[in-house]
């Protein structure tokens, strides 16, 4: 990709430009940038360089570009530019940020720094945005914008059109128009396209779509994703409890939550719980242990029972002590064989390709795959072990057993990790919990008492 | 949310009216959905109750409305639906399609279907279609679209918004319009909303915008929806190697691609590759073991390295037997902390917080997060197994040895955790590849060397 390159380019120069403190040379490489772009360059500025140099080449930068870069930025590094900068620039910055933006940063600054940036607000938007600051992180009122356009059905297309030329330069996007009562009531959109190609002397009331898909401010931003990958939408009305439209979540938004997610999905897969949303390098060693130690001490204690299995048949294994030799292989299998089907699974109920009612298909499908792949790698585990153990009297017996064990595991490992994600969701557990470490520490189990089971039958031990 | 209940109240309606062969109150009951939720039903009605079912409420539907749900159902299912149409019904709906959709049905219909359909199609499109449908999968090419809006750069406000009320109901997107010199090379581009807030007299080379990212045709397009992602545009326009624009690719399209690369790294990260788009339960069982497999059986054979190592320590282990039955809990507990690493690290690496020279900072993270987490673990270890061997006479030395492993192993399993990933990067293998099942079969290995060589400095096995 060209422009990728080129942009490398541009970041070493202004990196090494800053370096040697050379600020006016640094600021016009900056300049050949979109704002996108700067904002990344800032970000690896402060990592790279110094929070000083990332401060001072910002404030280099023309105005009305200094809000765009902005507004681009993490909300961590934007903080920390904040604290760095004078309170006219800050005031300056605050004003001109959209308003979602706005509140985004907000949120984040410490309460007697946005008291002072309140203060200088209007009355009007002060109370709005005091209003927005009150609703819980995560949900549709985090995500919304008050600033969209508002159109009445009396309207005639050329006086929508005119309205919008008048105040479309501050609203979030003029795309979709917003048709509400007198009470506030949402009663349909237009969209702009709808406009364009519209006769000038036609009533909004004669092209007006009503069957309009709409989230209650409350919404956990998770479904309002979905709604956005379902239909397709350029932007989504939010209404109150009582149906008055209150903002607008627009698409560009959703990329961030889908992002967000999807790490927390992944994440809880790996048993990594109640994680930050802030960078790996940015978590503190503290809040890491927190996330990852419970749950790693909580599949330790199950093993204690694993432990338990393996004592139970301590006398036999003294006799056969090659036996103990194949345990890891035969475990780690079986975890693997189980994460393959949960993940699986796992994912196809997150993208709402299976539900709870799947369950026999699963599971029948699950048996036939994994009574392939059982018979496959217990053949080769059987040669294996019989040439491996060619000098000992039992060399037959123990061959079996351990590829015997193999076929069972593996067959036991995939259906229990088929099952469980279904099972867990049934009874409204997250599903992402069921992966890897879980099954592994329940296939761990299984494998070992099959193992040996079938080592007492087999070779009587 | 109540939009939702509602929308499952209809289709239970929907599918017990189906089963009762009531087509026409079914058709009722679909008519109150938007094409979206239709096209769910659908989906629903070919899996619960019959492909014919569902073709027939399918033909029941007004045929403006039965195009666009057809537009949003599954590719397999467009394909099912078609098989079951007449030719005529057929032509209707092809001809109907945005383009882009167009593309997306005929890849995968059958060879004869496809001529039958294209002989009908007029002989400039049919040269398009031929041209789109031979470029690669999973490029921007085979995302785009060529229904844009072009403008000259010579053209006023006026005239562009007239020529834009002309054909702008049968293009993708009207919101961003496309300047291209005599060449076909793009110039810049004009979103609709600058050219709503213009004079109608201004010329678009005064408001033409010409730092335009664009993407090759070629581009992979993982890399088109991380610019979607960066810059959040609605569009963008994809150029062949001479720059010439030959048609954009939309927001909308993009949810599907980032839904599918997601699915992709998680599959990877569980050891399951080359897995095929199609949904769990209609891929064959052959597909499933083809996809699980190879991975599972190369982890298989890593496992020999880790029983070699055990059959070495053969003799001591038969003396001092106890020391198995903390195998499964050491070599589980060093996996999961692994993979806690390995993940976190290669989601870091994948959202673009993390880069190879982040080596050093990643480590020494990892070493503190781990000595902490392991000092924990190794505890409650002591104490656990001091208390079970308390009648044996070495119960201090087993107790230490155990919990000292217990320690050492958390700390190398998450020291590999967290670097095997960036090593990976930097060799240029994908990072979800180091995942799970990757890091577990390695810290096996570490986890019953570290166990044993402890074992016979301690306990002199």
């Amino acid at each position: 990709m060209e422009e990728k390159k080129e942009f490398e380019e541009i970041q070493e120069t202004v990196l090494e430009l800053l370096e040697e403190k050379k600020y006016t040379a640094a600021r016009n490489e900056l300049l050949l940038l979109n704002a996108a772009d700067i904002a990344e360059v800032m970000t690896e500025v402060i990592d790279e360089i110094s929070l000083d140099a990332a401060i001072i080449a910002f404030r280099m930068l023309p105005k009305d570009i200094s809000v765009d870069v902005f507004s681009y930025m993490s909300t961590e590094d934007q903080v920390e530019i904040i604290n760095g900068i004078t309170d006219r620039e800050i005031n300056y910055i605050i004003d001109e940020l959209d308003f979602d933006d706005k509140i985004d940063v907000l949120e984040e600054l410490p309460a007697n720094l946005v008291d002072k940036i309140l203060e200088k607000t209007p009355r009007h938007e002060r109370k709005q945005i005091n209003t927005f600051l009150n609703y819980p992180e995560n949900c549709a009122g985090a995500l919304m914008t008050p600033d969209y356009i508002s159109l009445r059905r009396d309207m005639t297309v050329r006086q929508a059109m005119d309205y919008i030329k008048k105040v479309g330069m501050d609203r979030e996007t003029i795309y979709t128009c917003y048709i509400k009562d007198e009470g506030r009531k949402l009663q349909g959109i237009v969209s702009l396209r709808t406009l364009v190609i519209s006769d000038d002397d036609m009533h909004l009331s004669e092209i007006i779509r009503k069957d309009v898909v709409s989230v209650n401010v409350y919404e956990d931003q998770e479904e309002v994703s979905e709604m956005f990958q379902r239909y397709g939408f350029l932007a989504i009305p939010v209404v109150d409890n009582e149906d008055r439209i209150v903002g607008i979540v627009t698409m560009d938004d959703i990329f961030e939550v889908i992002e967000e997610e999807t790490t927390e999905d992944i994440e809880r897969m790996a048993g990594v719980v109640d994680s930050t949303t802030t960078e790996y390098l940015d978590t503190p060693v503290s809040q890491q242990v927190k996330s990852r130690l419970p749950w790693l001490f909580f599949l330790m204690l199950s093993y204690i029972a694993t432990g338990a299995i393996i004592s139970h048949f301590e006398m036999g294994l003294q006799a056969v002590i090659c036996l103990v030799a194949y345990m890891p292989m035969l475990m780690g299998t079986g975890g693997n064989s189980g994460s393959q089907s949960a993940t699986l699974i796992i994912r196809s109920i997150g993208v709402g390709d299976l539900d709870v009612q799947d369950f026999l298909r699963v599971l029948w499908k699950e048996f036939r795959v994994s009574a392939i792949i059982g018979i496959c790698l217990s053949l080769f585990t059987f040669f294996r072990v019989f040439f491996e153990q060619r000098n000992d009297p039992d060399h037959f017996a123990i061959a079996l057993t351990v590829s015997f064990a193999m076929l069972l595991i593996v067959v036991i490992a995939k259906c229990i990790g088929g099952m469980l994600p279904l099972l867990a969701k049934k009874i409204g557990i997250d599903p992402a919990l069921m992966a890897s470490p879980m099954i592994a520490s329940m296939t761990d189990m299984v494998s070992v008492t099959t193992y040996f089971t079938l080592a007492t039958i087999i070779l009587g031990i």
